[in-house]
């Protein structure tokens, strides 16, 4: 099977660093270039045309870096333009919502998965057709969390009580259900893990970072070209702001060059 | 005094609305073109490079639909980017920075006055630095309030009690000092009025957009042109979903025709 060399992971802002933390976690020595669109996240709530052509140019962008495979590390370009994307770039492209889905289906007992996610994601239906189409027998819901996104990228931590309320609003009406799978279907929600545990105590929990990475090597398996992973940060605002992160939830990433991207010349 | 034809009024987004609703409550008879950023909202986080380049494209679509006058309805614009607009464009531009500040000045007592805005527009210092110069008697604070954007454009209303455990957060700190005047320094901050109020009662409240549209006809006489306001609304992401707002803040908004824009080409 063919192996591959650099790889190009992106998001639309910096939630993708919890995918690229899970990759680097599960795999050493590999060679990866960041592109977080910092200068039009975000896109979850855009329409899927105004997606699409931003996700394009990520790529065209990438590519442009000769990578040799490409993880959208982005649910809503996932779930909206996976496909698209496929259809017109010659390299291995791997999102999201295949390998979460299918982690989903391997430990639910009641059949009943439900997804969270961005206003796009969830009105894609990306997560039901592909889990219609592969596990017949499972049930899929959505739920549309548009606050949490902000919440993290504001420095709300999960611990605070106006985090922990809005949880309480989008998740509660889930214990009534019975859902004993969750999909986090969008790179930010791993930062509020423990607070979706306190409102949904006993439901599974797919982190789509993990789902991915564990994927990885089946699916688009990389050169180890070095003893240590080595990644390149690029962000198409100058300065990105990555002290409003919550960093004890990326311990894997390694330190590496910060660069910007005029991203609208793709 | 030269008079003005079509007007030409833009945001990054929804939130300039509030302006427009203020410019057609004062003013009859006014051809308006409205441009909202929505394939790029929101502007506030951005840095002052990428925000003065979509300004720039902003003003550069509004004049080829051959507007006089330009409007800059939007809080962190104004901030950063509308003395580079003047220089380079020929036209008269009016932000809301100088028309709230003078309203602030007239009514302060205790000559301490407060802007509330995003991260962009507080640490910008620009209602501070056109303070100082022209009010050297009043003292200026500046709170960043970066979750109220969200909020109000996911459809939380102000009576959520979400959105008041964010205001009081947020405001909470300004009872501990002598402020008595107070800028919403963002055109979505109407929105959230009554909210504020209850936090910070007998605390003097400048609209933005409410003191722009009183200065408007001093500063950029415009022509009546017809009986009543017309409004062409152009938006940058194929659909803009107005119903997330809560229109009874709108109420004098005409109604107009919709229009898409590829704001990348200007």
């Amino acid at each position: 099977m063919e192996q591959y060399g650099t790889i190009g992971v992106f998001d639309s802002g910096l939630g993708g660093l919890t995918v690229l933390n899970a990759i680097c976690a599960a795999n050493e020595g590999l060679s990866i270039i960041y592109f977080g669109d910092t200068a039009r996240v975000p896109y979850g709530p855009r329409t899927p045309d105004t997606i699409a052509h931003y996700a394009r140019q990520d790529v065209r962008f990438l590519l442009s870096k000769k990578v040799e495979a490409i993880v959208v590390a982005c649910g809503t370009v996932s779930a909206i333009a996976l496909n698209s994307l496929r259809d017109e770039f010659d390299v291995p492209i791997i999102g999201v919502i295949e390998p979460a889905c299918d982690a989903a289906a391997k430990v639910t007992v009641t059949n009943h998965i439900c997804v969270i996610g961005t206003h796009a994601t969830v009105n894609s239906h990306a997560y039901s057709d592909y889990l219609n189409a592969n596990y017949p027998h499972c049930r899929v819901s959505g739920v549309e969390c548009p606050l949490f996104v902000p919440l993290i990228e504001n420095g709300f931590r999960e611990d605070d009580p106006i985090t922990q309320l809005t949880v309480e609003r989008y998740l509660a009406p889930i214990r009534d259900t019975d859902v004993d799978t969750l999909i986090l279907g969008c790179t930010h929600y791993p930062f509020l893990i423990e607070a979706i545990k306190r409102v949904l105590p006993g439901i599974t929990l797919i982190d789509i970072g993990v789902a991915l990475s564990e994927a990885l090597q089946l699916t688009v398996p990389i050169k180890r070209t070095q003893d240590k992973n080595t990644v390149e940060y690029c962000f198409s605002d100058r300065e990105t702001d990555f002290k409003r992160f919550d960093f004890q939830h990326l311990k894997n990433l390694p330190k590496g060059q910060i660069f910007a991207v005029n991203i609208e010349k793709y």
